[in-house]
């Protein structure tokens, strides 16, 4: 029996390999991602949202394409080069790598991200509405990387902040400010990035749909020094917000520094963070928008408004006189605990009477198409 | 015979590996790199400058590290953990790849930096004088991501633009400009990543040895569009900078638009491109600073200033008249055709009697270091 069980697994192998590869249903019109380096080809996108992925590895046994979840088994050709393709993936970005002989690395193709507590490779999958962050003959703002050092965490820190075209060209005005945060495992450089920030607003102010803003994109890791490293770090991503941030912007930038002009944002951990942020700081800001996420995360329990955020949703009356603007979204794919925890948050909303915006963002999970779509349709809210 | 040959190739290339990678005299005094990824040990570092890569690959037959032009072979362990271990490198930073079963990737515990034509692993070998490039409680200027189309090149473009700390903290002053080239198989992002650019400036400034000044960082390569796809494409990158570049910069920015207050500088392909762009717009520019290169490149031949770039030497007492600095820098081992080129046109501007300044970075190659010892020694003399 033994030869035979062999070559049938073989035969599984290859056919599993062939399934997952290279169907016949595949559509033969890949194009090079637009994140690619200069210069390569691959990895390649079809119409489907296939991505098809390639690389020189003459001597090895197994490699294999680490995309959504999924890892797809690529082919050897005759010269060494290992050709795979994945199953069709939601429009717009996603991170994923390749695995050579069980090594788990970057695809040398791409350009690179952080994501996933990693810089590795991203993808595109072009978007129907990929437009509303297209490059266009509008005028740019620019990002800037801004360096300061903070008490609070005895350590260098690093903000982006993208100041609006009209910022360099009309250097007698003031401007509002979006204080915008990322996820979990992410950092300070994705929204500029893979979140195409600026070129969300540059499109929104030229077509009148936004006030020109500053956005201030800062690290939601933040930490008291802990030198005896004994027990879990103490964050105190609020204090370095609420005390150093927000002053060294209003200081060192042209802003509105009055709370109606002060906006927040985050995804996911970063829709968490600033919901309280918000709450306890309810003189500091005017609108809040929560991307993916709300601070009962992760649980989808009824919310108890005496005690939830120390009873901050309890007087809605107050909260809607507060806030000019609370906006939630999510992804119509997203996964529990995302739909439970915002929903059991927007029925507790619904009974206080608190006034909200609700997006979904259609056919994308808890993915950045979610958030760019997100901050497209938060941003022309702020500051009306 | 088959048999012993067999055995005393083995032997040697385990030898070979151990001499490589193992050997008796390292240092065991590895720290993980200052360019890693957050959180992850590997790569480290020793006091000697050698570089220790370990990767995850239970299945790889073959795992090198590819660093200085040579492939060290890595070891596995009983977990099918590949660890391997350089030569002393030079000073400063170096890109490498890991080579896995013949794959060439980058690292996937390091930051990502665009050199050698490639966005892949680079390393930084701490340098006996690092204190100019450090972070240090100074004001800090920002760097920004400046997005714009170019009619020339029918395309969108991008420069990074260092704006000093007082371009914020007084609105009301001008500053002058340097505009920094970086070199072949580079972009735009060299100098504000690897180049620590912000950092040598911003501690120039604070020691009160440089004088705040924008820095401009383009891109060197720029096309016109050859929609036929037929012949070279044509460089218009020094219109792009005469016409385009500057002329924004001067209009969007608060910069002094005097020649006076305009200097330039490039590194290698940049240095041999700026040197042709200073000679043939005396009338913008009054500094110059050639990293490694200059426009005789890579002829070490006598230079016969009656041709070479249109006579533009020619005439010592006008170039000494209109170049406030001319300055020259490599490092002492940099190979040819550097010296010889370098050689050749230092003994030019000798005979024409041009005053110039001239910099050697001790041991160090035609990389990084070299390069911002040339940016910490050239910013100083500007603007006096």
């Amino acid at each position: 029996m033994k030869p035979v069980l062999i070559l049938t697994l073989a035969f599984l192998f290859m056919t599993s390999s062939f399934t997952s590869g290279q169907t016949s249903s595949v559509v033969e019109d890949f194009k090079p991602s637009s994140v690619n380096q200069p210069g390569k080809q691959y990895p390649m996108v079809n119409s489907e949202g296939r991505v098809r992925a390639q690389i020189s590895a003459p001597n090895a046994n197994l490699v294999q394409l680490d995309i959504g979840g999924v890892k797809y088994d690529m082919v050897k050709d005759e010269n060494g080069v290992w050709t795979g393709t994945s199953a069709p993936q939601d429009d717009g970005f996603h991170y994923y790598q390749l695995n050579v002989d069980g090594a788990s690395v970057p695809d040398p193709g791409t350009k690179y991200y952080y994501g996933a507590g990693r810089w590795g490779s991203g993808i595109e999958i072009p978007a129907h509405d990929q437009e509303f962050y297209a490059y266009k003959d509008v005028p740019h703002g620019t990002v800037n990387e801004h360096i300061y050092y903070s008490k609070l965490t005895e350590s260098f820190r690093r903000a982006f902040v993208y100041t609006p075209a009209e910022y360099r060209t009309n250097p007698g005005k003031r401007f509002p400010v979006l204080y915008l945060q990322h996820g979990s495992f992410e950092d300070e450089t994705g929204w500029s990035s893979q979140g195409h920030v600026n070129l969300i607003l540059d499109n929104l102010i030229a077509e009148g749909n936004a006030e020109p803003m500053i956005i201030v994109m800062e690290n939601g890791y933040a930490y008291k020094p802990n030198p005896s490293g004994q027990g879990r770090p103490m964050s105190v991503f609020e204090d370095v917000l609420i005390t150093e941030v927000i002053p060294m912007i209003d200081t060192e930038y042209r802003t509105l520094s009055d709370r109606e002009y002060r906006a927040i944002a985050g995804l996911s951990m970063g829709a968490n963070q600033t919901m309280r942020i918000t709450m306890n700081n309810l003189d500091k800001f005017s609108h809040y928008g929560g991307f993916s996420g709300t601070s009962n995360y992760p649980s989808s329990d009824k919310i108890d408004t005496k005690t939830f955020l120390n009873g901050a949703f309890d007087n809605g009356d107050e909260v809607n006189e507060k806030l000019d603007v609370l906006w939630l979204g999510m992804g119509t794919k997203e996964g529990e605990p995302f739909p439970g925890s915002i929903g059991a948050f927007k029925e507790m909303l619904e009974k206080q009477g608190i006034e909200y915006v609700y997006y979904e963002s259609p056919e994308t999970g808890h993915e950045w198409q979610t958030w760019r779509r997100s901050l497209y349709q938060y941003a022309p809210l702020l500051f009306k």
